[in-house]
């Protein structure tokens, strides 16, 4: 398994079919994975119609996670303990893992612009529960909008938080960051910082509705350059 | 509209369906409420069957709602939200609603013995916020156990904390807890008190599985007689 | 050191002392720690006079701590981080420390009733978290009024729901709960029920204040005798 | 009372004094609040040996309140019910108030890194809640550190996320971001989102950390211009 290899679990999601096409088109291999087959089948057409010749294969989730050493786990989070259930047997020993849910409490009914507590402390941590002891995890991508992920005309904005159970784990996903032109790596600290940064989305949703645009994001300043 | 019916939305549960058995015996009309009519109506037979003459009808939840002054809601949490928009502009002005909802994090595919962080609070705030300014409110009937519920041939134990918007919504729904014998109502004060109340039936529900029970329950010790 | 030893620190408070006063009747040694030496002593004076011939010694936190094999801290949550960085080096691999703390909004100024949010789960948690790894650790007596610890002429009644780092663990408090009279240990699960549990002190507070009563407790219905 | 005059409560701490600091150069005229009136003198005295002839007067905190129609409150949480409590009679029925509060964990001993759940949903909720019915709320400058605040010989970064009780409220303070120069003001939406915001706070403490700078703050991306 090559370290250009990425598997996007929930990829036929806007969210997911977003980081899919940045990574393909900075020459990714990437494995999208559905529930179903077909469902992976059919945003694998779309993708190579609008990247022509991209390295885009499709999976159902397990195996597409058993076939990547960086796995992106982007579902709504009504779904996330589910999937996480089915691919934890699939995950290699050194994989890193990066889930990208946030709690928000549409998941239930609620507003996009509200979280849930989640009972691990994020979504994140919940991820890491469901996972071998042991394994890399990180938490990140939370924060970039889908409909910037999906527009290839226009760099993306902003910075990319990361944080995540080690060091190493978050160093791991630096090149993903930075193969999105213009897009910054942020070492966020340790995993359960998840529960500082999943809540910035539902602030950013409420942002974009007031400013009426559909890309805001965050950046951190104060850093040296 | 008569003091004696009351309107069970989400009925056709395990443990809308046993409250109103047991209200269903002691003499109340029962309105079961459903999403559809039909299942509404196969659960008034099914109640019927087990109470031949029980003053029991079946209607979809809106109507439910306005057909009664007591309005009791037990739904799963994922459906909770949905439930209150779908009734709100139903409830009449002068009625008391009941909610009985817990949200236990199996509403996202986590474990029933775990609860969510609900952003208003717990659940019952949450429905309060859906309904219309100045609907009395209680939360109530969380902690009493389907199964117990359910079986007819065993008065059921412990008390009924019973939180609410104002004291007169709590007394309201006193009746409702003494017409099943031996249940005590216990004033549990103010409707943000079920932030307390609700997590409860996740440790009860841990109990059951550790002494192999179905019927845990609780009690306050050390109220005056 | 023996079984029948426990160190009460935080036990110049009012439910520190109620336990340690129970404790000392029921023939065990008990050591109470306090920040201060003057203070420890003074409550030991205390004691004996209401128990004549009673063992019970007086210590700093840590010696009291590192003296016997069961550790009970009783401090107000604001203080709670505080004691457990004083004592962590000082409890013994093989000793069970029971927390009692709840995180009740009065340690920020806030009100009685209504319980903080805290990082880690729990005040149970936020203490395992700070002791040495392994440490066994066990949340339990939270709902057990001071009032009625320290009424020596009434027995107490109700519940200590038990929960802890392991079932060991909380079979290990099993006798501090029988020492005293009719009460009973309920094993409440893993630690991480201390989420559930702690937050029921809040609810008898405001239960006392509402029936005018002082001791207020909770039990469970529907187990097998 | 003037519109440029603001009062900084809490305004001797380090993060209040850089704010007063701030808006005196700014040409506010500007009121300390202490809890004591000497300590009050001492940081006027602190701030005009910085800026000579700055309009700054010191008053105790309720003095302070009333003195203006712009109160910032800068305390830490441990203290934040006792400010609002002692100033809430004091507060002009026009004013608006500005709560910066940050319910770090280390209010009760714990980290920075790490916050508290607030029963209320947030610290300005909790503000909120102790003010008197219908006082215009505001939570804004979470996230600009005290040392850039304190250090005139540079221009802060960053945005200053404003959330409050209605937009007018939210308008009300934007003179008081833009009066220091680089600043921008966001809609932050209503008070609720504080839940959203404050923690953020605690993440910028961690990076700062990690990065060893002193400033980090946040800004949004993809706004109008």
């Amino acid at each position: 398994m090559s370290g250009r290899r990425v598997a996007v679990l929930g990829g036929t999601g806007d969210e997911g079919f977003g980081l899919a096409l940045r990574w393909a088109r900075a020459g990714y291999e990437v494995v999208i994975g559905s529930r179903r087959q077909e469902r992976a089948d059919e945003a694998v057409a779309r993708l190579q119609e609008r990247l022509p010749g991209a390295a885009v294969s499709g999976m159902e989730n397990a195996a597409a996670a058993s076939s990547a050493r960086q796995i992106v786990v982007t579902v709504p989070y009504s779904g996330q303990a589910e999937m996480y259930r089915a691919i934890s047997e699939h995950v290699a020993a050194d994989a890193v893992v990066v889930d990208c849910t946030v709690p928000v409490a549409a998941a239930v009914g609620g507003k996009a612009t509200r979280v849930l507590g989640v009972w691990e402390g994020s979504a994140a941590q919940q991820a890491h529960a469901l996972l071998p002891k042991g394994t890399l995890l990180v938490g990140a991508f939370h924060t970039l909008a889908a409909s910037a992920l999906n527009d290839l005309e226009e760099d993306l904005e902003g910075d990319v938080l990361v944080c995540g159970t080690r060091k190493e784990a978050r160093e791991r996903v630096r090149d993903l960051v930075e193969a999105i032109p213009r897009l910054r790596w942020v070492d966020a600290g340790p995993l359960e910082n998840a529960r500082l940064i999943e809540p910035i989305t539902s602030l950013l949703i409420g942002i974009n509705h007031r400013y009426k645009v559909d890309r805001a994001g965050i950046a951190i300043t104060g850093l040296p350059s």
